[in-house]
């Protein structure tokens, strides 16, 4: 197997203590640098103050890494060309041994190789904005729907159409969970519009569902849905508008296909006053915390 | 295993006996006190008088029942609150505790954990009129993608697209068989307008095709439809035609989402004369008379 | 198992020589006889030249055969009302003793049952035009996802929507990789418009991406686009204006649903002056030699 876990978290599951996977297209494909090598880190550090070791996951020159040490990730940081590889393309890029930087998708399939139960991100993948006509819905849904990991986030990625992603969701079976509030989150705000459809305010909960559903053999992953900290909740309200009037602007505009997402994406950087990115880190390092004191229960 | 599988259906499980599957969302959440309870009791006594055992499937505080007493029939007949279980739900409902009354989706998941092999319903999921645009589609069909047990059905639930529903299926690759008619039935009419993909007038074919998917180890469900009884038959144009109606009133008085299919569902018991619960018993029966012939054969 | 593997193939398979399936559909619906009976037999001397031992595919009698004697491959391509036999139709066909051609999902069943890696066909099955509405998606896309057989094609089928088919794979996590060109090709012609996921000059990148997915145990196909040959390839632009043309035509004329398919179809024997027949010929011998490549070094 061309599959390399470090030698501490490959301690951490050998001794049954709790391990918590990490993605890296946030590292390689999400922030600036230097930004993106230090938040990797901070994330890295919660998680072991919450009680458990990171095990962030990228492909090397080939190479499925389960473990990245302080350099592997300052070199996913600053080097340009690393590819995102979500399920269709790791293969490819293992047998080519090139570098790759993993989506959801790819992050999933490698923890549950590596026998990791639980992963914290920013947002997952979703159905895009007119996915119902283009069709272009994330792999990561797929992959949920397969693929035996429990997945913390803040909701789906800012700007996809969170209520088709849900009945997406439901279609495939996940269960979507979210914490401490009847309401599923919309990533920059705690609020969607949208009902969640499990919620608990027990982080036991969460853990004896998971323990549960893999106990009793159902395939497929679990969303924990964490709503960013109130400290950094933006006006669901606002961001919504903001979201609608920019389609409007695109369809005026005639951008179309893979144009609305960078175009939506500078908007919310417009609307955010440029703290998109101070929040996008908050977020996730709350999904750290949270995925720890969940993998502890396991 | 939180499963708890009766004596009978143990025993009857055990000594290679037929055994058929039955759900409980039609008693919690399909027919109104006592008459949810009189029917759960008559279909089981329908499927035994066919020569097989009946295996009623339930969430009773958190354990999965497969085969329940007249009690608890009695108890989901009359509790309120209690949850509708599909895949997304099971691992959450047994791991806190609850109490859930299971889909086809749920039922089909307990069933194949059992080792029962065909189930009795009135209609299955599918994908709601509009589905193709809000991606509403039943976990149901999902299941019958995965999950190896037959489903003896009088079609898809009263108010869904069937079209859209047999093209979903076909790309599952879901075997869709009508029992003694080249047509696919439309649950409260024996015709909707479109061939079924698979027919036969053989039990034995259909018996046959279940134990041929399994030998070779197709995964999946397969739907055996089975076409109302003649005396309950409504006029499918007359049904067709209310429905398109009530769809433009949809429309008219934007009656969007999640609001549509109760005001259709009413539409049909006003259209039949309010006689659309007789008939849905009326099938019900049909199903679990011919699942009990069908588990006879396997 | 109702499954016979001819002494050839099996001998093959035995002492681990390469294998490459062939499918039926081909023969029993895609062209006229003898011309299908001389096209089967010449690629399967196509695959020997090439140093593999070819495998076609089909159901007779209601034994799935891999590896047909000329008898056989000469009786379905003269027979009437051979089944078209994708995963949904085998257990019924084979249950109850009919004759079946496989398409390119039933062929991938077939040929993973009996070991066989590789696959050569004309096109895949695919997202329909206007699909996203009238969710009218093959069961290959399905089978793709789930499958553990590679899949060499010049592209989808000649009148599919390749844009969305493209995201369908992307969804289901399939690698899509293209032989020596970046765009993805558009069977009839090399061009689609459309770039292709992944793209390799080298027949060893193709067979070591089929031999790590499998040893990371990602379950699944691999679509292999080979372009049409140089010699065969139409103007992508004249036959991408017809099919449009054609479909403003359908519009006006009211021609919908099913009968859009064999409308296009026509249109295509039509702008090409009838050498569409030719052209499949030479892309589908072309394929297999391609196949014939990559099975000898996996
Ligand atoms: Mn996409
Ligand atoms: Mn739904
Ligand atoms: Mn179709």
């Amino acid at each position: 197997m061309n599959l390399s876990i470090s030698p501490k978290v490959k301690k951490a599951l050998e001794e049954k203590r709790p391990v918590v996977a990490l993605e890296s297209t946030i590292i390689s494909h999400g922030m600036p640098y230097p930004k993106n090598y230090q938040t990797a880190l901070e994330v890295e550090e919660i998680v072991r103050e919450n009680g458990a070791t990171p095990a962030t996951i990228a492909i090397i020159g080939g190479t499925i890494k389960v473990g990245l040490s302080a350099e592997e990730i300052d070199y996913l940081a600053k080097t340009p060309g690393v590819y995102k590889v979500s399920r269709r393309d790791l293969p490819f890029i293992v047998a080519t041994g090139k570098d790759g930087a993993t989506t959801v998708s790819g992050t999933m399939i490698v923890a549950a190789m590596a026998g990791i139960k639980v992963f914290a991100t920013g947002g997952i993948g979703g159905v895009h904005i007119e996915g119902e006509n283009t069709m272009d819905i994330s792999a990561d849904l797929t992959e949920l729907g397969q693929t035996n990991v429990a997945v913390v986030c803040a909701g789906v990625k800012s700007i996809l159409d969170i209520g088709r992603t849900l009945e997406y969701l439901e279609t495939l079976g996940v269960p979507v969970i979210t914490y401490k509030s009847s309401e599923f989150p919309a990533f920059f705000s705690s609020k969607s519009g949208y009902s969640s459809p499990l919620t608990t305010d027990k982080i036991e909960d969460i853990a004896q569902t998971i323990k549960t559903k893999y106990h009793l053999g159902l395939k497929g992953g679990v969303v924990i849905a964490n709503p960013i900290p109130e400290e950094f909740d933006f006006d669901g309200e606002i961001i919504g508008k903001a979201i609608r009037e920019a389609l409007s602007e695109c369809k005026e505009k005639n951008i179309t296909g893979k144009e609305v997402t960078p175009f939506l994406l500078q908007k919310i950087v417009d609307i955010t006053g440029g703290k998109s990115l101070e929040s996008n880190i908050a977020l996730v390092k709350n999904n750290a915390k949270l995925a720890a004191q969940i993998a502890k229960l396991l």
